[in-house]
C-alpha cells in the first residue's frame, strides 16, 4: 500500500483528550475516530490490526472444537426476564423500545440468547459437549467511558459458551478454554496470566481473568512472580493433561483484588516472590453450572431417560480491547516507537525512500522493491509522500511495522538498509531480507 | 467436518412459518434461528456461507481501491439532524435513549456518519478520490418483517461511499462500483442486472438497483431481455472503458416499477424482447452529489484556494440477504436439491458412507478419504451418522455441497462413486476427483 492512498490521518502531537498511551497512539496514527462518547469508528490501519487479532482468536477457538455462530446485537427482553437478569443488570444495559413498543436491548453478553438457542436445538446428552462461540459487537452503557477503546461502550468481543451433562465434563470444557486462551495470547506476544477472579454479574463459583501487566491497567493484581515462568508447551487437549496444566497454575497465588486476602497472600507467597501491580483484563472465563439452564429450562435427556439441566460456562475475549492492550504492552512512548507483533502487524514492512525534489530515483527504487516484496507475500507500506526523511522515520516508528527498509541515494545496487524496528541497521540483499521476514512470519 | 460434531439441526419438513423457498431451506437445514421478529442468529452452516460471501464482496471492493473501515452500529442523532434526515426517516429508524438521556439510533445506513469522518480527516482535493466501505450490521425497524432474512430487521450490509471534487470524477467513482458489482455477483454465480431505480430516502438523481430474477422477489421489473446477454469481460478500470460499459447497459430499457413508464417501454422495446417479471434487489448504488456534504459542510480545498463541497455516492450490497438470494436462484424445491456455487459452498464435498450396523468398513474408508481430501485443501462434510442411505442423500441434497462421494460396500478399492450434485454418478479414482474439484475451485 502506498501511504498517499491510505486514509491514515497522522497527528503531529498527542491529542489532549487521551491520557493513556494506547489511546494516544491510536488517535495519533489514525486508527480510530470517536463518533460519540465511548463509541468509535475504526479507520483502515486500526481495522486491519483488529481483523488479524480476530482471526487468531477464531483459529484458536476452532482448534478446541468450538463452533462459530453469530447471534444478533439486538435481543428480546423476555429471555432476560426468564433468567432473572433483566432487572439486575442495571443501567449498563442499553434498553430499547421498538416501533411495536416491545422491550428490546443491545446485548451486553449472550448467556441468555445462547441458552435459548441451545434449548431449542439440542435434546440429547449424545450431542454434548457443545462449544459455541461468536464474535460480535456488544454494548455496555458505561457511566464514564474512558481510555479510548479500552473502556468504551460499543466493543467487539469473542464470547464462547460450553454445554455439558455434568460438572466433570463441564470442567474439562473449561480447561480447554483455559489452554486455548494461553495459546491465543501467546500468539499475540502477550504474557497473559490467569488469575482467580470474581464472577460479577455473570455468576458462578469458578472464574479466571487473563491479565497482562500494565501500569495503566484498571485491575489490581496480587501474584506469586513464579507464575510468569510457567508455560503450556507440554499440554495436550486430553483431559488429564489439561488438569495437570490447571494444577501447575493453581499452585501459585494469583488473584485480582476482589479475591485478595492479605493473610493468605503472605502465608503462601514468600516476600521475594510477591508481586503487587496493575494489569489489563483481556480475557475472562466463568463456570456457573446451571445458573441459566435451570431457570430457562435447558436440559438434555440422559441415558435412561432422566432429564438434566446442562452445565454451562462462558468465555470472553475482548477483541477490540486487545488492540489497545497490545499497544500498552509494546509501545515505547518515551521514544515514540511502536512495534506490532508480526502476527497482527498492519503491514510487515515499512519502505522508506528519501524524498528529493529533483531526483525521484529513490522512490523508483522503492517501487521496484515494493513489487518484489509483494510477489513474496510480504505486505508493505511504502511512504511515497514528499516529507523529509526524519519525519518519515518518525511516522513509521509510530505506525509500528516490525521491519523497515530505508532507501537513500547512497543505497548500493543490491544492498539495502534494513532493520527490525528499534534495532540496528544492516546492509542486506533483498533476497536475504525476504528470507528473514518469511522465516519469522512462519513462526 | 463430521456431521455428528456439527450443530446442524435438520428438520424433516418445512416449517409452516416459512413461505418462500430460501426461508424454508434456511430453517430446514438449520442455517438460522429466529430470536425475535425479524432478528436471527446464524448457526454454523449459515454463517460459513455468509462469511464466504462477505469475503468475495470485500475482495471486489479492494480491487477498485476502496478502503475498508468499520463504523459503529450506534450513532449519535446530531449528525442526522444536521443532514435533515432525523425526522424524515420515520419509524424504520430504531431510536434509542442512552443512560445520559442522549438521543442515539441504530444505524440504518451510514451517509451521515461517513460524511462526519470525511470532513474531520480530509481537507484537500489531493486526497481525492476517497472510496470508503464497511461491512457492518444495520437495523431497520420494518413494520412487517417477513421472508426470513430477506426482509428482516437486523441485517448485514456492505455499504461504500465515494468522495470526489466534481461530478465528472464522481461519476467515474460511480462507474467503478458499477463494474465491481457486476463482478461480485458473477463470482456468486448470480445474474444481477442493473436497473434504473428510484433513490428513495437516500436521495440523488442517479441510481441503479442490481436485481436477480426470482418469482418471490418483491421488486417488479420491466426490461429488454437482451440486457441479460451483456457482459463486462472487456472492461477495465479506465475511465473510458467504464463509460463504454455504462453505455452498453444503458442502451437497453430496464427499470424497477417506480421508474416504469408504459409508453417508453413499448416505444423502446419490441414486443418479443419485453420482459415483465419480479426480482430480488441484491445491490443498490446512488449518486447524490452534495446532498449530505452541503448541509454537513464537508468540503475540500481546490487548487487556487476555493472550497468545494465534495460530491458523494453510496453503494450497498446486502450481504446477509445474498445468502437467501442465492437460494432463491439455485434451489430446486420440487426435488429438494440445493447446489451452492463452489465459491460460497459451506463445504466443497459431501462424503456419504452407507451405514451398516455390523460392518463399519464404509465409514472407515470414508474417514481415510476425508483425510486425503483435507490434505488437498478440499473442505469435506462427512455424514458419520447411523441414518439410512436415502435419508443421508436427502439431507446432503438439502445442504447443497456441490460434490458428493458415495461409499457403499461395493465401492472398489480405488474407484469411488462421485458426482456433481444433481448430475450422473461416475466411478473415479480419488486423484481424479481431487483434480476435478481443485480445477473448479481455481476458476
Amino acid at each position: 500500500m502506498h501511504i498517499s492512498k491510505l486514509l491514515i490521518p497522522i497527528l503531529k502531537n498527542n491529542s489532549s483528550e487521551a491520557t493513556i498511551k494506547s489511546h494516544q497512539l491510536m488517535l495519533r496514527v489514525g486508527m480510530i475516530k470517536q463518533s460519540s462518547a465511548g463509541i468509535y469508528s475504526w479507520l483502515p490501519l486500526g481495522l486491519k490490526i483488529m481483523k488479524k487479532i480476530e482471526q487468531i482468536v477464531r483459529e484458536e477457538q476452532n482448534k478446541i472444537g468450538a463452533q462459530e455462530i453469530l447471534m444478533p446485537t439486538i435481543q428480546p427482553s423476555e429471555i432476560w426476564k426468564e433468567s432473572g437478569r433483566y432487572d439486575d443488570y442495571g443501567q449498563e444495559m442499553l434498553r430499547i423500545k421498538d416501533r411495536q413498543n416491545r422491550d428490546m436491548l443491545y446485548g451486553p453478553t449472550n448467556e441468555e440468547l445462547v441458552t435459548d438457542i441451545f434449548r431449542s436445538l439440542v435434546k440429547s446428552y449424545k450431542s454434548l459437549p457443545q462449544l459455541l462461540y461468536h464474535i460480535q459487537w456488544k454494548f455496555r452503557d458505561e457511566m464514564r467511558p474512558r481510555f479510548g477503546i479500552m473502556r468504551c461502550r460499543e466493543f467487539y468481543m469473542k464470547d464462547a459458551y460450553s454445554f455439558d451433562q455434568n460438572d466433570e465434563h463441564a470442567l474439562y470444557s473449561y480447561n480447554k478454554f483455559f489452554l486455548s486462551y494461553l495459546k491465543t495470547f501467546k500468539r499475540l506476544e502477550l504474557t497473559a496470566i490467569p488469575m482467580a477472579a470474581d464472577t460479577g454479574p455473570i455468576g458462578g463459583n469458578l472464574s479466571h481473568e487473563f491479565i497482562i501487566l500494565a501500569e495503566t491497567g484498571e485491575s489490581k493484581i496480587f501474584a506469586d512472580k513464579r507464575i510468569f515462568e510457567l508455560d503450556y508447551s507440554d499440554t495436550s487437549l486430553e483431559k488429564k493433561s489439561l488438569e495437570t496444566l490447571r494444577k501447575k497454575y493453581d499452585q501459585y497465588y494469583s488473584v485480582t483484588d476482589e479475591k485478595f486476602n492479605k493473610k493468605e497472600f503472605e502465608k503462601n507467597v514468600s516476600e521475594e516472590n510477591r508481586l503487587i501491580t496493575k494489569g489489563i483484563e483481556v480475557g475472562h472465563i466463568f463456570y456457573f453450572g446451571d445458573k441459566y439452564s435451570k431457570p430457562m429450562n435447558a436440559s438434555v435427556d440422559l441415558p435412561g431417560g432422566m432429564k438434566q439441566f446442562v452445565k454451562m460456562g462462558s468465555y470472553g475475549i475482548g477483541v477490540s480491547r486487545l488492540v489497545a492492550a497490545i499497544i500498552e504492552a509494546k509501545y515505547d512512548d518515551k521514544n515514540e516507537i511502536m512495534k506490532w507483533p508480526l502476527s497482527v502487524a498492519p503491514y510487515d514492512l515499512a519502505l522508506i525512500p528519501m524524498y528529493n525534489k529533483n531526483d525521484n530515483s529513490a522512490l523508483e527504487k522503492a517501487n521496484n522493491i515494493y513489487l518484489e516484496l509483494k510477489k513474496n507475500n510480504i505486505d508493505v507500506l511504502i511512504d511515497d509522500s514528499d516529507e523529509n526523511f526524519s519525519s518519515k522515520i518518525k511516522k513509521m516508528n509510530l505506525i509500528g511495522c516490525p521491519f523497515q527498509i530505508i532507501i537513500g541515494k547512497k543505497s548500493e545496487r543490491d544492498f539495502f538498509e534494513f532493520r527490525e524496528i528499534n534495532k540496528n541497521t544492516e546492509n542486506l540483499s533483498l533476497n536475504n531480507i525476504i528470507e528473514i521476514i518469511t522465516k519469522q512470519k512462519k513462526n
